[in-house]
């Protein structure tokens, strides 16, 4: 409806003021029953609040999540920007997927088949080829996952930075805490200047983050050497941990294994300690939101691992080329945006965290 | 390679100075030859260019168009947020096409089909809906475009906006001028503090733009009251002759007839006029560049509009839902931004404003 009318004072009401009514006009009619009510105060479902997402987003409280998202991505491109990254955007339509095949969407490329990316992975690389020192990318990424959790979802967003000429993992750990940081800051005083009520929930961050070792994490589960990924349950056991400890949100996980990494064939393997990488995580009390390192980018050496890891070299042609004219050292990450916009809005199922999500069952709206 | 030395005045250069080696390490050997030469002075034709891009990218001014690309897109969205918009990241697989079916690319999802987004028009009109009063959104789109020209690419960045509460065409044609003005300026002096070369080639914009109406057009044109699109020759045509009339690089073409629109289902005919829409382009120099307009927003006139386009409401089900439930006056535009790029460096081929361009024949690299 359009209102007309005078504010004035008065006491009756507890907000000091009213309206004086001087005319209304219906914009738009609404059928009633509503699907889903949008002032009750029994929440529904979340399938039936996403059956009828367009009603669930007028809750304020709903609305408030996307608020904040946009916000943090914001942040994030102004951090990127300020720091000498170039934005760019790859193909998410690819001849072959970055990393086998099993969770791949195909896709009816005319007369041929395609695939739906995964991750920007091998094109940020062979940017760093092209001479774009540093790039990031913030763009959907789609993955088959036929899980049906509050951890799952088909069509994610994925936010991936690549730097040339970085040498230890050190530094690239350096540039995404202190863009986490900035853009998380950046975030709170967004959503504090227009009273979103998830201001207050965002963590007040220190840098630098602490880091602690996988190796020092396997002791804290009490499988020393082991030398197998964290599961869910584990990793939650670290974050309990790191709260004890230093009470800091955000941590890294450094120094994974080989073992760990063994598909990541893009992963470097320690010039010192070829059964270690220069990998790390990004956790954030429990959840991983992002995992990086610097990558091998020698060509022999990448050719080695893509054959341990099973892999046909003659599906990365054109990402082989890269190397084989020259390739600086670099290094990068990637964030997964959906999980820290669930993290930092306290959200218990990630598709909260999207306006429109998609997963195995859903593709409506 | 890295080198290290010091840097010393010199008559012999023409530069003033020179390096004193003291030391050099190869980082990373490049094969010989280069499939493609990066300092040569003849230009390898766009084919030879893009299958090894990587290396064409090396060129400076290749390089160059990319990081034009990014300020643009920075330029973009800090306008938009200035204003009050929120960004949005709507679903690019969808059960259904939007709009009709010929050119959608199919996924196979799980043990059914879906559809990569052309567009992301019905989402941001029902986010309207939802209460997201002005919404943006920079992402990829897809089209399964059989054609093989200059012109034409299967996948691209489109930017989309749409506005609640607007009932003037005018206040939309106001927001986009002001926000292309805005980021134009911005990537202008983004690129003059980095020594861009095509700073030198965006134009200085004047607001308002001047408009012209679809019917002054068809006069131009010798066709009065024909009643039919402008094709690519015309577009080129109504350019040169804004040229002469006006000198303003963008303009609008405005008031667009029904019979042109027919199949755009959302678009809302005018109250006074039927005949007639409050849909516009804007061009640029004879290229259209964004296209907009007020929607329909009344339940009753949409569906008969879906009648008239031949399309079953069936297959619009969460879309029609945001209107059944309150939907206000609402209007937007898409802006194609390879093709702002290609009109802004000056490009001969809408792939040269990609990095890694797909087309009907090309997936790779």
């Amino acid at each position: 409806m359009e209102i007309d009318g005078t504010v004035r004072a008065t006491e009756k009401s507890h907000r000091g003021f009213e309206l004086a009514l001087a005319g209304a006009r219906v914009v738009s009619r609404a059928a009633v029953p509503l699907p889903l009510g949008v002032v009750d105060k029994v929440g529904a479902d979340l399938n039936t609040r996403l059956d009828h997402r367009v009603l669930d987003l007028r809750k304020p409280a709903v609305r408030a999540i996307f608020e904040l998202r946009s916000a943090l991505l914001a942040g994030f491109r102004e951090a990127f920007l300020h720091r000498g990254f170039v934005e760019v955007e790859t193909p998410k339509l690819l001849r072959q997927g970055a990393e086998g095949g099993a969770t791949l969407f195909s896709v009816a490329y005319f007369d041929r088949p395609a695939y739906l990316a995964q991750s920007p992975q091998l094109y940020k690389q062979m940017l760093i080829g092209a001479g774009l020192e540093r790039v990031f990318e913030i763009a959907p990424a789609f993955r088959a996952e036929p899980s049906d959790t509050v951890r799952h979802i088909t069509e994610f967003t994925s936010l991936d930075a690549e730097v040339g000429y970085v040498d230890d993992p050190e530094e690239l750990r350096g540039l995404l805490e202190g863009i986490v940081a900035d853009s998380v800051g950046a975030t709170r005083s967004v959503l504090e200047a227009s009273g979103n009520p998830l201001a207050a929930g965002l963590p007040r961050l220190e840098l630098p983050f602490p880091r602690y070792s996988f190796a020092t994490c396997e002791g804290w589960l009490g499988r020393p050497g082991a030398g197998r990924d964290f599961g869910t349950e584990e990793e939650k056991a670290i974050g309990e941990r790191v709260a004890r400890e230093s009470g800091a949100p955000f941590y890294f996980l450094t120094d994974y294994p080989t073992s760990v990494k063994a598909a990541t064939f893009y992963a470097r393997r320690r010039d010192d300690d070829p059964g270690s990488t220069y990998y790390f995580d990004l956790d954030f009390r429990g959840l991983e939101i992002a995992s990086g390192g610097l990558r091998e980018h020698r060509l022999d050496p990448l050719l080695a691992n893509l054959a341990s890891a099973g892999l046909d070299p003659g599906s990365f042609a054109g990402y082989l080329e890269a190397f084989r004219y020259g390739m600086p050292p670099h290094g990068g990450w990637g964030l997964g945006i959906d999980r820290l916009v669930q993290a930092l809005a306290g959200l218990a199922n990630i598709r909260e965290s999207r306006l429109f999500p998609r997963d195995r069952y859903r593709l409506d709206p």
